[in-house]
């Protein structure tokens, strides 16, 4: 098996964590969407929506969508659990987990996508407008979130799953996208200290990267 | 328990078709998003991103997101398995979904949200040059879906799932959308046809809602 990623972005990071939380260990292969390595034809028939990340089965089979490769390693790799236990337990965590994503993730990747110079001939076309629209809801979510954190140590109850880490890659992805977090949201920056804090979060040091 | 919808809208109907083919009767409370019915302090309190569809539970707590309350039904009542089987088919299941959602649902909502004359006062600001760079993501991934339905009798494989019924509410959402289907993509029109046949998808006729 393999892992087809680009290193340090949002949605194949989520994947890395969530395996590092489960103490397992794929293969990358890095590739450089700057250099549409992503766009090869090799790649779209791995993928045909062309996206990272992507896994590849040793028979040549691959599945795409990160939070599908999650599910996967889940059933294959039950412990610790991070979709949830139980029936409501389940959905509660997917409930947190597309909230993260939809209302949060995404709002915050329309910003970066469509204002930062180096989206400029991916995001085809680039409309400022529509990063402005996505503003509000960003902050808005976040206003919702800090509500709900006061009485949650994560984002789905008292146990840390895939809706904490979508959360966190989507407060890593503010600083590219040049979004600031309210101080005044302090249930948010407990949460957030909370989670940054967990070793499979850690990245690794440039040098130690080649060693 | 009971189920907050707005009638007819793709997320709720994604539910309602869900539930009526694992025969699961909900009573549901169907309200008026023109009038903002969804934007009332006791609504938000259910779900405070205000969005529909919401399931109340006997006991006043709630659940919010389509896939979630989906999901939530799939545990207590696991026949017939519409989440897949198995570690690959479940992740497959998601992958397809996801794809289903993201490169399908959303970009064709977008078209309608950022044209449609009744979204204006509800989507703002309505940028109708995101609804023009999102209709050539639509015809582009009815060209994957047509490809990978060349071999699939449905998204997933060889079972109705989850991903079908999202696939279908988008099939649906391209017609106030004013998106049309390519004819030349024989596989999707062949899946549509056997999707829509199905009993869960039929709408009661008006004579039939008000008896």
């Amino acid at each position: 098996m393999k892992l087809y990623i680009r290193d340090r972005a949002p949605n194949p990071r989520r994947v890395q964590i969530f395996l590092r939380e489960k103490d397992i260990d794929i293969p990358v292969i890095d590739l450089d969407i700057g250099k549409k390595e992503h766009r090869t034809p090799e790649y779209a028939r791995l993928n045909p929506l062309q996206q990272l990340p992507t896994l590849e089965f040793d028979d040549g089979t691959s599945l795409s969508e990160s939070v599908a490769i999650c599910r996967y390693f889940e059933e294959m790799e039950p412990e610790p659990p991070l979709f949830g236990v139980g029936a409501r337990g389940k959905a509660e965590v997917e409930m947190w987990q597309r909230r993260m994503e939809m209302a949060f993730l995404y709002p915050v990747a329309s910003v970066f996508r469509h204002t930062h110079p180096f989206m400029a001939g991916l995001e085809v076309p680039q409309l400022p407008e529509w990063a402005e629209a996505n503003r509000p809801r960003v902050a808005s979510f976040l206003k919702i979130l800090d509500d709900h954190l006061r009485d949650h140590r994560f984002a789905a109850g008292g146990q840390f799953t895939i809706a904490d880490i979508t959360g966190l890659v989507a407060l890593e992805f503010m600083r590219p996208a040049k979004l600031s977090l309210d101080p005044a949201l302090e249930h948010v920056a407990r949460w957030q200290a909370d989670i940054f804090a967990r070793p499979s979060v850690q990245l690794p040091k440039p040098a130690e990267k080649t060693s």
